[in-house]
């Protein structure tokens, strides 16, 4: 299983030179485009036209040593970030950060992995079984099981987990990558433990309904504002104990967090509170508005397309009052869950009218799903839309026959 | 074990003020300083002298996909990067990397880690033995067991190793965190499979009498110009499969490494490159021949106290002629590796007089050595030197009786 495709990441490469436009370019009749990582390269365009206002300087004597804030128990973690971070939860609302343990990774996958560590017993005969609902993120599995850890390990889908013998971790992804569907723990048995992955809670993809309050809660910086390459997750926890256990991973598995990553993170989350605090409506100046209005009317024109095509469908999301827009919205996920009617690998489908997906079998359900990224660039996302009406057309065609 | 210890830490912290001021300042009697990790804090005032030559200026929209180099095997690896580490390792004569596989990682602390998981086989009934001459860097066996791995672990000083059954992966570091001393590998048997780490094998630290060649060399941005708080860590690897596995393992352990760290780092390294392309001999503008001074004079000045306290013994460095200075030189490593020549736990003794130093049990060997960071600032180094004089004078007295 190869997380990266490298055709498929070529497939991105060729179409970045138009990210800057929106038509749909020479190129889109011959390359393959790449819908499989959720690359959230969307938000680009807003980025770039704040310019210089959230331009980071740095000079080559900042920031050199190994600590951030040597008194504080992740002593790695830069304090302006850990502002930026509480300041921003209280603004949209989405989680409980005052009175939280707050720890930075090299994005959320370190922390998951920290997470697991802080949660497993090394006293343990056998490794604590790690489950989550299907379709489930498709990293989950090998995340935990690559090292073939003593600790932890990978046992499927929660719904199915019948083991007797206590313990387990469950993580709880809402809302939920593949599906955009809003979760909550499903095993509910004694000794379990929860890990809360947090990383689409916000405001473009989702009704914010409330503030999370879970022991363990973990966001993204590349699904928040769209800075993937900085490699920036945070986690909230509740407990001291888990939390200096996930700190101890950390130290171990990289020495601490870039500082870099750190410090623009931090101004550029801050900007967001800023602009919220001196609250105006005007986009491109609050960027969660600004973003869900740009996937609400992309998620418009899929569902015509996918309704059009009677091939497919899509989840329906109900409506909710988000407190933080203080509207009522449907969901607009960063990714399309598509399944495919009839019995056909809708991966296969998709990727023979040159369309890198993920198939719902690396979710833990059927073929026939496919999870396509909502968050390309908008030549990308026009092209798909193109060629997903043209599997729709080939299709009836041939079901009517010659 | 605690890697950062916490009080270590905030006696870094109560010294940081004082980075910019030479003379030990008033804290001096009171605070405990931290010379346990190797914050190489020392180089600092190299960087701030260069001023705005060096700094990174980096905007919102800048480098927010996960991809750096899609069509490259290293698809998260910034081609900028790539560049300054082959020209470096060209100038500086220190490593063959044409031809080399390049990866970066968060540190060289994950890809140490990415190579044992690289070397290691997944079809495995039992995991692999992983070495290292005693004294070894205190840090491999707790890097390499703590998720308690099916697929490698700790096996302890190579020169111990007597297992009959083959595989094995030795870990060679030259020159040797934490005596200095230069390193080949001791096993030497059919099956074993080697990882250098050349963290330390730069000029201001050792002679460079030839351009190292081997499977797989790690280096790190941390000792190489004292930039750890960017994480930023590079291999230098021959074979394909072998780069694609450690590549596979920094996917899921971390998708990929911050760019902003990337980017900074190819400024600092290219700056460097530069620097020795258009050779001048003054300082401060060439790093290294700053940076070996800065050593050598430390080590000039320690020698001195450590000869007449009688208590303590440093390792002598053999004189060799380094091929990028064109000079013989003795090294002058980034720890001392002192031993007291009682049969005292030095880490306990030196602790006693407020400096947190490692002990040789951690590295493998007897608790009669400890090991020193000489990377500290200037004031720090300057009282460690004013301790570890009275701690001579004090049992000197307590020798001669009352």
């Amino acid at each position: 299983m190869v997380v990266f495709d490298q055709k498929a990441a070529n497939g991105t490469k060729s179409s970045s030179p138009s990210a800057n436009n929106s038509k749909p370019i020479s190129f889109s009749s011959n390359s393959t485009i790449n819908l499989d990582q959720g690359d959230p390269t969307v938000f680009e365009p807003y980025w770039r036209k704040m310019g210089d206002k959230c331009t980071m300087v740095i000079s080559a004597s900042d920031s050199m040593s190994y600590f951030s804030d040597a008194g504080n128990l992740c002593w790695f973690l830069e304090p302006k970030l850990a502002d930026a971070i509480r300041n921003l939860h209280r603004e949209i609302g989405n989680a409980i950060s005052n009175g939280r343990h707050i720890m930075v990774g090299t994005g959320s996958t370190q922390l998951y992995q920290a997470a697991l560590y802080a949660l497993s017993s090394p006293e343990g005969t056998q490794p604590i079984s790690v489950v989550s609902a299907a379709p489930y993120y498709s990293q989950y599995p090998e995340e935990t099981d690559y090292l073939r850890s003593g600790l932890y390990k990978w046992a499927g889908d929660a719904y199915k987990f019948d083991k007797d013998d206590g313990a387990y971790i469950e993580v709880v992804n809402s809302p939920s990558n593949p599906d955009g569907s809003i979760r909550e723990a499903v095993v509910n048995r004694a000794g379990g433990k929860l890990i809360h992955d947090l990383a689409y809670y916000w405001p473009q993809y989702t009704p914010i309904t409330h503030p999370a309050d879970h022991d363990i809660m973990l966001f993204t910086f590349s699904k928040c504002t769209g800075h993937a390459g900085s490699r920036i997750g945070w986690a909230l926890v509740k407990d001291t104990e888990v939390a200096r256990k996930m700190i101890k991973f950390i130290e171990l598995s990289s020495i601490g967090v870039s500082k870099e990553s750190q410090l623009r993170a931090a101004m550029i989350l801050g900007t967001l509170s800023h602009s919220y605090q001196n609250f105006s409506s005007n986009i491109p100046d609050n960027f969660f508005e600004y973003s869900h209005c740009l996937l609400a009317e992309r998620w418009k024109k899929l569902r015509e397309v996918v309704e059009r095509s009677e091939l497919f469908s899509l989840p329906d999301y109900p409506l909710k009052h988000c407190n933080f827009t203080g509207k009522f919205s449907q969901s607009h996920p960063a990714f399309a869950w598509l399944q495919c009617k009839e019995d056909i690998d809708s991966e296969k489908l998709i990727k023979a009218h040159k369309m890198m997906v993920r198939g719902g079998v690396r979710f833990g359900v059927e073929p026939n799903y496919a999870r396509v990224s909502m968050l390309s660039s908008e030549s990308v996302f026009n092209i798909f839309l193109q060629r997903l009406s043209a599997i729709g057309n080939h299709l009836s065609v041939m079901n009517r026959g010659p």
